[in-house]
Formats: C-alpha cells, sequence, structure tokens
C-alpha cells in the first residue's frame, strides 16, 4: 500500500515526496491517444471499464495517486444544461444560463441517478486499485463551473459571468447556490462511492479580484467544503492565478491548498499558512524543455518545500498534449530522489 | 494645460486624481465604429490624420491624457515579420519565429525610416493638441512581442514561448535583445516626436514566474527602460496578472508601475513602494456593470490610494467594445469628484 500521497495530505511524515499530476491520464499517453480513436471522451468518462482502464494508464510512470478519469463537465448534463466537446473548440454548452429564468430551469440533480456511471467507475477502479495506490475523486468549483454555464463554453476574459455576478446578484446567487449543492452531493456520492482524497478544481477563479471572490465565491466554496470535510477524507482546494486569493481560498476551506507556479513554493506555503498542506507548483509547460531544465525545476520545488511534511509535488495546472512521456517520468522520479528521507 | 497626469507621474500633488483609460479610444465608442466602417485598423495607424482624430474622439469623455492610436505590433512589419489582422481572430503573424535562423532574419530597425507614420501621428497630435492635454506614446515590451512572433498570434499558454525559452537560452536572448533595441529606439523616437509620457505594455508576461521573469525578461525590460527614464519623460511599466512580479517590475524600470485589479491598489502600492507612482486598477469589466455599481468600485480605488501624490487612476486591462460610453464618462467624473482636494 502507497500510503505517502494521503500521509502528505494529512502533514504527516513520508519516505519521499508523493507525486502526481493533474490531466496525468491524457493525450500526452500513446495508450490514451489509441482509446481515443475508438472512444470519444464522453464515451471513456460514461463506461466504467473504459475510464478504469484510462485512470491506471499513468500509473506505470510511478504517480503516488491515481486520479479518476472525467470531466467537471460532467454534471451540466444532469442539471439540465446538455453540452458537447466541438472538435478543437472545447466545450459548448447548448443552452447557455444568462436569466433568472434559465437558473430556474436547473436541476439539483441526484449523483447516484445522473452521474451513476461516474460512481460506478470509482467503485471498479477502487476494487482494481485493490488498496495499492489511492484513489482522488473530482469536481469543478461553483465559479468555474458557473463559467462555462453563463458563457456557453471556455472563454478568456468571463465577460458575460462578471456581468451577470454584478449586474444581478440575485441570479448569481440563485445560480451558485445550485451549482454549489450539486458539487456538495457530487463530492459526497464519491466519497462514499471509494474516492480517498477529492480534488475541488476552481480553475478560473483567478479572474477575480479579492474584493470579488470574497462576496460572490467563497461562501458558496464554503457551503460545499464545510460539509465535505466533514467525512475525514482530504480535500484538496485547487486554483490557478490566484496568488492574491490564497488567504481567502483557505477561509473557504481545504485540508491541502493547489497553488500554481506564480509564486514559490515556500512563499506560498508561508500565505497559506503551515497547518495546511500544499500541492505544487511547476509549471507544466515546463515538462517541454530539455529534460535536464524539467529535473531541475523540480528539485529546486523539492528544496523548497524542505523535507516540511505536507508537500504533495504536482504541476500548477494539467499536463499538455505534446508533453513527453519520457520527462514526466524522469521528474516522477527526481522528485522521489531528491526527497529521500 | 491639463497636467494633473504629468504630475502625478511625477508624484507631485494634483486638484484631482487624474484619469485615462487603456483602449479608451476603440470599439465601445459610435465615432470610432463610423471611422471603422470606411478604415482597417491598420490603415488609420498608418494614416497620420486618421490617427489623429481617433486619439482625439475620447477626450470629450473628460480624460487628463490622450494616448496615441497605435497598436503594438506595428514594429513587426519593419523587422522583417510582417502580420494582419485576420477577422474575428486578432493578429496573424505570417511566418512565425522559432528558430536562431529565424531570429537573425529579423532586422533591428530604424523607427524613422519603418515607423515614421506613428512619429508623424505624434508631431500631429501634438499640435493639435495644443499643449491642452498631454499625449502618451506606447510600445509592446519585449516578452509580449516576443510571443506574438513566436506563437505567430495571440496565445492562451504561450507553449511555444516558453519552450523556446527553456530549450534554447541562446535563441531567446538573441530575440529578447533584437525586440528591445527596437523598442528601446521606438520609445526615444517617440519621446523625440513629443510624446510626453510613454507606457511600456508587457501585457502577457505574468505567465512566468518570478524566477523566469528574473531570468529571461527582467535584463532586457531594463535595457529599454534605464535609456529611455534618462530623457526624464515619463515612462509607465505595465502588465496584467503580475501580482507576483511587481518587485522584480520595479527593479526593471519605470517611473510608474500599472497593475491590474488583482491586487488593491493600497496593497500594491504599498509592494512597488511610494517612491514609484502607480496606475490602475479598475476590473475594465466592471464598465459593463449596472453605473451605480462601477461608479461605487472606481471611488473605493480613489479612497484606497488615500490622495498619496502618485495615483493615476485607469483600468487594470484595455476597454472591451461592449462598454456604455456613458458608464466610462460617469467613473471618470466620480473619480475627480470623489478625489477633490
Amino acid at each position: 500500500m502507497n500510503d505517502r500521497f494521503l500521509r502528505a495530505c494529512r502533514r504527516e511524515a513520508t519516505d519521499v515526496t508523493p507525486v502526481w499530476f493533474m490531466r496525468q491520464a491524457g493525450r500526452y499517453m500513446a495508450e490514451y491517444r489509441a482509446l481515443r480513436e475508438k472512444h470519444t471522451l464522453l464515451e471513456i468518462c460514461k463506461t466504467p471499464e473504459l475510464a478504469l482502464e484510462v485512470t491506471l494508464q499513468p500509473l506505470r510512470l510511478g504517480f503516488d495517486a491515481a486520479i479518476l478519469f472525467a470531466d467537471i463537465l460532467l454534471p451540466l448534463e444532469p442539471m439540465g444544461a446538455p453540452f458537447e466537446f466541438a472538435r478543437g473548440e472545447g466545450p459548448v454548452v447548448h443552452q447557455p444560463v444568462r436569466t433568472a429564468a434559465d437558473v430556474e430551469r436547473l436541476r439539483v440533480c441526484d449523483p447516484e441517478e445522473g452521474l451513476g456511471y461516474v460512481l460506478d467507475a470509482i467503485r471498479l477502479i477502487r476494487r482494481e486499485l485493490d488498496g495499492k495506490t489511492p484513489l482522488i475523486g473530482f469536481a469543478g468549483a461553483p465559479f468555474t463551473i458557473a463559467s462555462y454555464l453563463i458563457e456557453g463554453g471556455k472563454s478568456s476574459h468571463y465577460q458575460l459571468t462578471k456581468k451577470l455576478m454584478w449586474s444581478e446578484p440575485d441570479t448569481w446567487r440563485a445560480l451558485m447556490e445550485k451549482v454549489s449543492e450539486v458539487v456538495r452531493r457530487y463530492l459526497r456520492a464519491q466519497i462514499e462511492a471509494g474516492a480517498q482524497a477529492v480534488q475541488l478544481f476552481d480553475s478560473w477563479v483567478g479572474a477575480l479580484s479579492p474584493e470579488d471572490y470574497r462576496r460572490y465565491v467563497l461562501p458558496h466554496v464554503r457551503h460545499i467544503l464545510a460539509d465535505v470535510e466533514t467525512t475525514g477524507v482530504p480535500v484538496i482546494h485547487f486554483g490557478t492565478n490566484t496568488t492574491t486569493l490564497l488567504e481567502a481560498q483557505r477561509e473557504a476551506g481545504g485540508t491541502v491548498l493547489g497553488v500554481d507556479w506564480r509564486l514559490p513554493l515556500d512563499d506560498a506555503w508561508a500565505r497559506i499558512g503551515y497547518d495546511r498542506a500544499i500541492q505544487g507548483n511547476l509549471d507544466p509547460l515546463l515538462l517541454l524543455a530539455p529534460r535536464e531544465v524539467a529535473v531541475a525545476r523540480a528539485q529546486e520545488i523539492v528544496a523548497r518545500a524542505g523535507r516540511r511534511p505536507g508537500h504533495i509535488f504536482n504541476l500548477g495546472h494539467g499536463i499538455v498534449p505534446e508533453t513527453p512521456v519520457a520527462t514526466v517520468q524522469a521528474v516522477v522520479e527526481a522528485v522521489h530522489a531528491a526527497s529521500q528521507a
């Protein structure tokens, strides 16, 4: 049983620093691309046997945790806001949510009904992993999910999202309450199905000022995390571009705070407080650099963490498809070697 | 003569806080859209009479400075890397710069030759303004320009840019040295033509970690600013998403540091140091909010600045086309009213 990851979440000493990477199962791996030739992303998500296969693929690279293969937008369909992945354009939400009536129509769905396939995948993966490697579940955070619902897809500046937030605070609150309740139930259901840790992805919340975060987002994240943390399962609270939100994100909750590369790891940890674990923070694009450069930067992060218990090595965001597998493996090995107790 | 803006750059007391907005001349104004029906953006930039007309258009809204109508990519053409604005897609550089040979081919152009039309526009605008309102010139900073050259256009993650920076540091340095020398000469020429202040736009440098900024960017920005500041003309050093780079940007230079909305203005100023002026920092999307919300947030920023001499009110980035003119005008008036000495 490799329990480094779970021990680090609880800030207990570990033999070496645990490593997992966001999007560690994905297009940079030949075996994933081969499967994607036969199945769409949503087919893989919705077929537990395929989700199992993809979730396990990267473990041969030496990662200390498996992360469920799924997508943060899966709850949209059972909420009544179906979407598809348009070729090369990312997700497209067919009917964006932009009015009080649109929000009214959204359903606070029961995860066992609308997202049963995710829970089945978790049960299957847990059985297959047989306690050898811990399994991480995850969900999108309310701001990030709301931004897709409102914009109708990926956005660069979240123009419609912010406009709604400032112009119709009641509609915004109603939307955030519905999304938060869905996410809360979904994470709880994942934990009941066997997820041994969960990550809340607030990938896009760094577009907000600290004032707006506190006013329009924090209470909703807290609604989720205050409840999920009572399960005793570690929660990783992740964002990118959130260097000015760290204190507020800490208040919102999380056993572990996930940070990107814009702040050196030791500075970020000091800001968050040493009573929380920290996850990060290699720029994922460094995996495109020559292997020795990527390894040296990874070693630097390990040095900054100083073997203080509670550091989980990760990227600041997901692996990009162009990443060489050999560099990923070299970095995983380098982190383990550099952090040897 | 309205000298509030120039006085604030020098941290001298002013009757009210000066205001100008990035992209204050642009698609949000009907008179600009009317002109764009007859001329392309590049035609306007290259025709001093049209650049004059557009530069003056927003002054009726009460701004305390005019900013030259131009584009940060104009130097690309005389450098030998022509581009166009593809409909709805932003700039497209026809032959991206990705190898040492590509960098070798770039010319360090003489601004009077390749960019004479910009300098003519400055001379014309200065004559027309007749000392009543100060004129700001500008250029893109080397990282931001290099990112367009390497990616071939706008990018979300600067993947090719970072890969080149880390993989071929000599090619990177050669590229940054050429771009920096072009920018240095260009800003000097703008000042000689009559620009009373200049802004260096490092709009995308916030994608870098502080370590990468210091190693790969700072020396090149300093090369430009150390020279330009000897003219005695104020230099505004602007970036977005640079909350963790502020100390390093300060070291790189600038009479005024421009900041976005991710850090409250008073916190940002304390970090930068009170021996520099500060420009910012309303989220430009707040201009899409109800007018009273935008005005209240603007007043809050004025309050945070506390009438300490050296605050120039601006947005954290450019005005978006959907912005109502009436809100812009209301915010300008509110800043003046709230800061009345």
